[in-house]
């Protein structure tokens, strides 16, 4: 118990949430690195705040740092993240802290991945230091945590339905399901992925722009993508549309029906997957090609068939499911998810929250093939 | 603003809090009266509780004066429900509690019904009093307020749900879908109920015993229901099975099919509903008909048939909804509802639990049908 972390304050708490305030004016901007955000406080006052902008700019904690300047010496500084105690492409926060003569750190949450370990390597340098395991600290790194695969993206499937489990009354119709609040909900979902993705019969349906409201300059540019089977899309799909800000949209098709989406080339990324001879998209394969293309984390916002495929292809790390408070009931009603055996699947709710009228389900699914 | 509420303190928040757990103490016993509980305190010291026990008996107030004694002159009252001013077959509490020299009253909640308006008594009386606007004070006489109706019971449809809006993979099949806690979780809700009801093909597929488990004894026998359509039910259902604590149970049948439920004779209460000639159930003219049968409050849960008949007749105040986190898809799976176009069907969220792994929505339904 010999570094037992020390209680916090409901001060301290305070602070923390700056950080995390600071952290998430990086969203959508700082892949493949997380958001972080950092206060430093001394005798009772913020002498300096900071945030990490972008890959290879420097860290949070240096500019929270530069800007607190020699008032850092004897300093407490809360960040959002465990400071790292690697040398990348900056040099690391471990030692930058110590040297700037901070005495205290709380960090908001620990850091799950191989950059770990700074909190560890602060108390051997005689610096008190806390984690908070702070919920909100924890979520703002939470694609970020779990994006590490190599082979694949984290992958986090959004679907919308009624309370009896349907999309639409009826094939071929768009129903306006969820509420306004809703539909910021998964706007601002999306700054969190490097894309979106969605299945061909949601373009024909839908049309949607699968556009980003980010609350803040996007660095990185936002990626869309539709995933085909042997149906035709029209190139003049919304989504297709250049606009500042995204990159082109890319489509995957089965590598063997490459010629039908011809004339896709120009408007669209095609990506062609699996065999030369393949007629149906490998949704395993179409993973692999998304990360090898550079994405490391996807939301997917269905439809019904790609949601279930890629949900069989035990391809989906968190499924977010908002509900209205409405029946869609009917025969002919399309169902939230078709076409596969889900039955051996397993999630549970970590998250709960409201959205207008609607609730949000969410949490990490079990299990899940990590190759 | 001459009777602006005052703040409650922490202090006064505890004691009111009291007085909501001596009122469960009646659920299940005090119908068609809501459960009450009340708490005097004098000089910082609780000097009288008492809850309603069953109709007819005196009722918190009284009971919680009768401990006081003389220590109620000058005391404060907490009770979870507006107090009474209207003599019925005890007197007025209003009175009681002025008599006694009671200086301040703080109501958990305002009595909504032909009862209400104590809190104005009381103030033109001279006696300080606060109507807290509690959570936990409302949903204790959440059934009892609604109960109001006179031609047909509070309904409330109770149904379990996987993520994808089905209660089993296929027809005749009992899936284990919910948690222990989820069960729990209804155990306890039916206790609110004078009644809960379920559909014949429940009773086949289940066979539930559709037992209730208070927390405390029960004054009025719970009554199970079972509606019918065409198809036989067993005698030998458990449902049927006599029990200390249980009325018989009543099955619904459409009059012109009574002949068809015989073997039932003995074993339940069988009523026979709508025109000699009926050979489908009314389910409105059944409600009416539980209604007289002496029913206020009935929880039905389900199946996918009734509920969805309920919903379609309007008959339904209020949805709870359990959602397991997996997915029974497949073309087979049988859906949440089943049968009706509910596509008009309005209602809202004003209530998420946990049980278990479950989530559990609830709401009230909005624009039903009063007569």
């Amino acid at each position: 118990m010999e570094h037992a972390d020390r209680e916090l304050t409901p001060l301290d708490e305070l602070y923390l949430q700056r950080a995390c305030e600071l952290a998430a004016r990086g969203i959508g901007s700082t892949a493949p690195n997380p958001p972080v955000g950092a206060v430093v406080v001394r005798d009772g006052r913020i002498v300096g705040e900071g945030y990490h902008h972008r890959a290879g700019d420097s860290h949070a904690e240096t500019n929270a740092l530069v800007q607190a300047g020699a008032a850092a010496r004897g300093a407490t500084i809360y960040v959002s993240l465990e400071p790292c105690r690697h040398a990348g492409r900056t040099p690391p926060c471990t030692h930058a802290l110590a040297r700037a003569g901070i005495v205290r750190v709380v960090a908001g949450t620990v850091d799950p991945t191989e950059h770990g370990g700074g909190a560890a390597e602060l108390r051997r340098q005689g610096i008190e230091t806390t984690i908070a395991g702070d919920p909100g600290a924890r979520r703002l790194i939470e694609v970020f945590a779990q994006a590490t695969r190599v082979t694949r993206p984290y992958v986090a499937l959004k679907m919308a339905m009624s309370l009896d489990g349907a999309v639409a009354s009826r094939a071929g119709t768009r129903e306006r399901l969820g509420s306004a609040e809703e539909e910021r909900y998964v706007r601002e979902l999306r700054t969190q992925y490097d894309a979106v993705m969605v299945g061909a019969g949601t373009i024909r349906v839908d049309d949607p722009l699968l556009t980003v409201r980010p609350p803040h300059d996007r660095e990185r540019p936002f990626v869309r993508v539709v995933a085909c089977e042997s149906g035709p899309i029209s190139p003049r799909s919304r989504v297709f549309a250049a606009a500042a800000g995204y990159a082109p949209t890319v489509v995957l098709v089965p590598a063997g029906l490459r010629d039908r989406f011809a004339e896709l080339d120009g408007a669209a990324e095609l990506l062609a997957v699996g065999e030369p001879s393949a007629t149906a998209l490998d949704l395993r394969q179409a993973m692999k090609d998304l990360r090898a293309y550079g994405l490391v984390s996807v939301l997917c916002e269905g439809g019904p068939k790609l949601g279930a495929s890629l949900l069989a292809a035990k391809a989906v790390d968190r499924v977010f499911w908002a509900i209205a408070p409405r029946f869609l009931n009917g025969e002919d009603a399309v169902r939230v998810l078709s076409g596969a055996d889900l039955r051996e699947v397993r999630f549970r709710f970590d998250r709960i929250e409201r959205a207008g009228a609607d609730v949000i389900l969410s949490g990490p699914t079990q299990e899940n093939d990590d190759v």
